[in-house]
């Protein structure tokens, strides 16, 4: 078997929110009606602009370095059971340097959402657009700051207004993000599809900055699937992956991609089993059904799309690793997931040498740091790279 | 390149219902209700108890050996525009010995739909369900009865009532039938979930008459993703696979299997690249969740619970064949899904070529047909796989 020695680059982590970070950056006048935290015996529950939002996501959602028989739903876990690591950026480079990642890119968690969908989804929009700005200002200013050269937090953005979303990504880009949040399927949130034009500001400031869209599953505040009452659960865990197959595909047929040629997408926590599967698929769809489905005839191959701007990770995926011929090994990265229950920290390096059997040591460069490195345009400083080789 | 010289056993094929079927066989006093065939220069239009059926479906359904320019949804084919095979026992005969194909199952198309759907959410139990035995019993009559060792229709049950459909299935493999069509996902229908111990006697009609469930992809009257005005439709045939996925995921999670161990599920026109990500996935979260999904310590690993009692099938499917090792070779069939828009036929030899190269003999024996022999308890008739050797 390989041994990882490399510094590792993950692609899709999050943080946990602690209670101060819709306090001091948010307008005095929303303050009261910000997103709130109190902990009780009974644990953690949140609420915002008076409305209790739903508790138990933070158990599952905090699980790394709990013993599994502990993951639950509900009620809330209580900051004081999780690893610090969870929500203190000075923590968590401790528990990062113990799993060998030298970068995380940082997703918010259940306040939020992972688009921010929380605030997108809020009537009031000036007290919506106030909450987000703060979380951001938050992730630049306690988590970037602390590691400017390991942390990557991913922007949340103000998806209602693709002007004011395109504002946000030229100011926080100015600020030093590298990465901004996008939905794998803007319409579940009420929004206009991700081919209505009327994106176009928002495609036009990424394309401008280069910044990469991280669009992770249930961005959008919701499932493809869902089992019925009655049928397993661990069906909707096996299947968690479905809004990044179905969003990649969406994509590839759609014209934004050709409309922004430079624009990069990195599936994240859709896993990578299912790309050969997809493009083989998606090729025979266009080449036989193009005249009744309106793909047209001088629309590029799908596959094209995805070799150019569709990127994918996983954290174990020794299936799609076999057809990684199949997927482009440059298409490949990464991820740890700290602190949600698929992480594997602290084990990252030991199973990524199980999952990366066979693998040379150029495309083990490529997957576990390179292709991130490329894609996010932030190279892992040499220094760090050495600390960390395992 | 392999040459494929195998009669082949193509487990997923449709009839178009011509109009007859529904007036010679059921009950008098159902007659002008029953579903009735109206052509005029605009095409083909059903009605069903006084309400017209959605247009369109015929011209996709029957779209075999027709220029891919005159696919389309809307208005619907008209009989004489079709392939005569479409409809009539007798033509299909010559269309299969063209493309080696010896053995066919059949499902219905727009009409009865790919469960029966159609009567199975009609209000009028009585009605449906004499409509519903005039299309097995126009299948057996018409169809089996032409060609018993080639033809294997598919029977449609009076699912809204499990003891009923019980009975459905004596009645029919009484006189010939190998299988039955079972739906992906009957709750979307309306009914119990898979789960529900109130399929118990349908379940255990299945498990003594020993007839495998053919489960069509979008048997259930709806597919699992539609994509939203303004996305592309083409995104929708490429996923149309999706509710295979999802529906042998919850079957591998669920307890039907591991109470009726004995029920063999074919996931009808699903692809087979999915399979081993899949798998995979399903095997992690086993380990990883039970506890808070509700696995449970002592339930089988849904790989088993794969390997015993679930099959699935490709049209074109390389990245599936290439991983046939994690699938099982002997899980893997074949559809040549005459005569639908994927139809390989009159091809479907040299097409098959393409998709097993690297396989052995032996494998693409049991691939082309010893797999649906075995499953569907139809072995073909040595001289006729001789005369149809390739």
């Amino acid at each position: 078997m390989n041994r990882i020695t490399e510094a590792l680059f993950s692609v899709d982590d999050h943080i946990i929110e602690p209670p101060h970070v819709y306090i001091d950056r948010v307008a005095a006048k929303f303050r009261s009606r910000a997103p709130q935290m109190t902990t009780t015996d009974d644990g953690t529950f949140w609420s915002f602009d008076g409305e209790p939002l739903p508790p138990g996501g933070f158990g599952l959602e905090s699980a790394v370095g709990r013993d599994p028989k502990r993951w639950r739903f509900d009620p809330g876990c209580r900051l004081d059971e999780m690893r610090e690591g969870c929500y203190s950026a000075k923590a968590r480079l401790a528990d990062m340097d113990q799993d060998g990642v030298a970068c995380q890119v940082l997703f918010p968690s259940g306040v939020a959402r992972f688009v921010g969908a929380r605030f997108v989804l809020h009537p009031d929009k000036e007290l919506a657009l106030s909450c987000l700005r703060a979380y951001n200002d938050y992730m630049l200013e306690e988590w970037r700051a602390v590691a400017a050269d390991r942390y990557l937090p991913v922007m949340i953005l103000p998806l209602w207004d693709p002007k004011l979303a395109a504002d946000e990504v030229y100011r926080t880009v100015e600020l030093g993000a590298k990465t901004v949040s996008w939905s794998e399927g803007p319409h579940y949130m009420g929004l206009p599809v991700v081919d209505d034009l009327s994106w176009d500001p928002f495609f036009a400031a990424v394309t401008e900055t280069g910044v990469p869209l991280s669009t992770h599953i249930g961005s959008s505040a919701q499932s493809p699937y869902n089992p019925a009452p009655g049928l397993p659960m661990a069906a909707f865990v096996t299947l968690v992956g479905l809004g990044g197959v179905i969003g990649a595909t969406e994509l590839m047929f759609s014209t934004v991609l050709r409309r922004w040629p430079e624009v990069q997408v990195l599936v994240s926590e859709g896993g990578i089993g299912w790309v050969p599967y997809i493009l083989e698929r998606a090729d025979y769809v266009y080449r036989r059904h193009p005249l009744w489905t309106g793909i047209g005839v001088d629309s590029p191959n799908p596959r094209e799309i995805f070799r150019r701007n569709i990127n994918v990770c996983f954290i174990e995926d020794r299936a799609g690793i076999e057809m990684r011929h199949h997927i482009g090994v440059d298409k490949i990265m990464w991820e740890g997931d700290y602190p949600h229950t698929d992480s594997s920290w602290p084990n990252s390096r030991k199973i990524l040498a199980g999952v990366l059997e066979g693998c040379t040591p150029e495309e083990i460069a490529a997957i576990t740091h390179g292709n991130a490195e490329r894609v996010y345009r932030h190279p892992i400083q040499p220094e760090l790279a050495e600390r960390l080789r395992g």
